[in-house]
């Protein structure tokens, strides 16, 4: 079936481009199906439905998927952007019932069935929301330009830049305390981003960068995590919590826990009342979903996830679906399910095939279970936490962070396809030369804080 | 020599920051050589200076050194900034005597022989001007908005993104003449950087995208190379020109030569009075030398590059020197000497070792006399065009790419020092992959052009 399928698409080379229009053309007649976002649950949904008589259109604002679980490396120069972040259309190009549309979703007409963007309108007879979260700032959204967040390729590039042009400042800067206030690095945030992010820069300024400077020492520079509740890594057990806070202590990270940050400005944060001089904090405490609840006026949570049905459909529109960061659902023993990329790859498949078999006639399958395999975060290059659900195997340091290695290797394949380019990029990563230290920051962000060194 | 210098600024592990700070403190009494630019030749004073007991500071306004002539795979999406760019501070690490700063240069007082930046002033003995050059329209200034020059990381990721847009724009308009406007790419000007442009231009429609778009046909993409003067790559001999010509035609690039560009404006570019319609415009056509002449009050050429004395100096201050593209000298036979990183290099290292010399007692040497070692210029990713001095041998095609790339190897070993380094990267760019097909532009270019498209 899907060999019969590609050869349908497949496009002589020297046809013309009318020609090749023509045959390119989706099935005109075939159901149309819409998903919005290219993250790791957009992506799994159009997968599901590979090879279908349908026409599929995968629509994202950015051109690319991003491999979020590694953001902080790029926050913290370990690798570049296009390390870990694809075209989308590179990775459907195979798929000929997709296509990719770079457009940004400004609404949903759920009586017309048509999902509006700033440039086309397109009708649909499925609709799979997959918009992900973004930072939030507990109200606070003014908070958001001292405190950047970590959810695109864009927040990492900015936060590695903030973090680099930190380091130049202070060798240009005589006043002690000047220099003490561009040499603190607060994260705020205790879960899987703060404790990998506080690693990461730990070991900037331990090791990259001491033979690099010769006014300031790297390695005096002050980190600071920064968690409301009693411990690190809430969804860990007790006792990888104990050892990410010691592993982090042992790099020099001061850990701050049952600690509230009750203010951000230009000058720092406040934590608890007491004002600490930061110039770079970093926000890693709270998400809030996309828009998505909003474009079809459902039922949404605190956090603006939609509530959806236990096959994941929207409540009244059994051709709606929200999937992945952009759902609120209940696993097996009543906890939130987590907005992890493995839980978006469940939700995406599990939508996907539903589609393909009420497509076929049959009836809309179990409800949708998700199976929690496990949780794991790196600290610094060759440590890692990693708890399994199976028989509940916990693994720390370097047998945790081997662990976390082959995993993302892993799933990196499945997306990718390619094991060479796995390797390369693994590569890469592993050599862990700090190679990707380009400053590349707006002229006026790189100004403004040029002037208040001087 | 060096050995016990670098014993004397190595500093142990757990040293108190200020400890550190007196033990690196450079010669206090040793005479200050303050370098402007980290390119090729600001890099090469620094290198000839090395071992010395003198106070050597480096200031640029970026916090890294671009390996400009690979700038095009940048902006062809081939490979990362990081690539092919890399912290000016890692660079000089080891050279205990070069202080790094990151700023920019507002001005020099030559009467205290002071240079000003916007944040520190640095005192001087020996100053030399290594600012490079930017790209020029000829008095047209206001076509900088619409016709990007490449001669920075910034100007190649903005191409980059402008490029892939193009095409992801062309997949969202139904009308045709749009279309046809949005796949049409123009280069001005056929020096090396439009013939390596136009070239890796005609390689991503052809082989990197074709498969990626469902509605465009990539292939059907319009690039056209505008030369003003009778053939491509002026300073090679005739039969390379033709042969550049040729194997770009070859590709599907139109070559006009003897064709100027009268106009820019946002709907394309006017060639001898005819107007053709292209959302992207690339300019290298001219280049101007950097603001460094007026900073010293100095006599300049029209392309703003220093007049100076044989031995690089400008007339009337032995202690300042201008190197590269900035400085306008003549070669053993009349010709100008040519603004690329050989010549930059070659001025690199004169000036340091004129310095050196001088400040051992020993007299000024001979004038600056510039080896032309030959001009090559890729033509897509396996052809090149190559012209060596040596014998007036002259490559083309595959040999001319073998021949480039390892006098690229060479080159690259040659700023960082390792091996190692350059095979990863060479693996990096040779495996051609497409990899960095990011489009990251700021919000405001994506959604203007994006409101050109509904």
């Amino acid at each position: 079936m899907r060999a019969k399928l590609r050869r349908h698409f497949i496009v002589p080379h020297g046809t013309s481009h009318t020609e090749r229009r023509q045959r390119v053309e989706h099935f005109p007649n075939g159901k149309k199906v819409v998903i919005v976002g290219g993250g790791f649950g957009g992506l799994s949904v159009a997968r599901a439905l590979s090879g279908l008589p349908i026409d599929i259109t995968l629509v994202d604002r950015q051109n690319h998927h991003c491999f979020q679980p590694l953001l902080y490396q790029v926050a913290t120069a370990v690798v570049s952007p296009a390390d870990i972040a694809w075209p989308i259309r590179g990775i459907l190009r195979r798929q000929r019932n997709v296509r990719v549309l770079m457009a940004e979703v400004t609404g949903v007409d759920v009586a017309t069935k048509t999902v509006q963007t700033d440039s086309v309108s397109l009708p649909y007879d499925y609709l799979v929301l997959a918009t992900g979260a973004t930072h939030s700032y507990f109200g606070h959204d003014e908070w958001a330009e001292y405190a950047q967040g970590l959810k695109t390729i864009a927040n990492a590039t900015e936060i590695r830049g903030r973090l680099l042009l930190a380091f130049e400042h202070a060798e240009l800067v005589s006043d002690e305390a000047k220099r003490r206030a561009l040499l603190t690095f607060v994260i705020v945030g205790g879960g899987p981003t703060g404790v990998e992010m506080a690693g990461a820069i730990a070991e900037v300024a331990l090791h990259a960068l001491p033979n690099d400077f010769r006014d300031i020492d790297p390695r005096s520079a002050r980190i600071l995590l920064i968690e409301a509740g009693p411990r690190l890594l809430p969804s860990f057990p007790e006792k990888l919590s104990d050892y990410a806070k010691n592993t982090l202590e042992k790099m020099g990270v001061t850990v701050m826990t049952s600690s509230r940050v009750t203010n951000c400005d230009a000058a720092g944060v406040t934590v608890d009342g007491e004002k600490i001089e930061a110039s770079t904090v970093i926000w890693g405490a709270g998400v809030i979903a996309s828009p998505a609840a909003k474009w079809i006026g459902a039922e949404h949570d605190p956090a603006g996830r939609v509530k959806v049905e236990a096959d994941l459909s929207v409540p009244g529109h059994q051709e709606i679906f929200a999937i992945g960061d952009t759902a609120a659902i209940l696993g097996r023993k009543g906890q939130p399910v987590p907005g992890i990329a493995p839980a978006a790859k469940q939700m995406g498949f599990y939508v996907g095939k539903l589609i393909a078999d009420e497509l076929n006639g049959k009836p809309r399958p179990k409800p949708f279970v998700y199976h929690h395999q496990g949780d794991l975060a790196t600290i610094g290059t060759h440590s890692a936490v990693v708890k399994l659900n199976l028989d509940h195997l916990t693994l720390t340091g370097f047998f945790g962070w081997l662990f976390w290695s082959v995993a993302h290797i892993y799933f990196l394949i499945g997306i990718r396809n390619s094991f060479v380019v796995a390797i390369s990029w693994i590569y890469g990563i592993f050599t862990s030369r700090r190679g990707a230290r380009i400053i590349a920051l707006p002229d006026h962000v790189r100004s403004a804080k040029q002037a208040d060194v001087t």
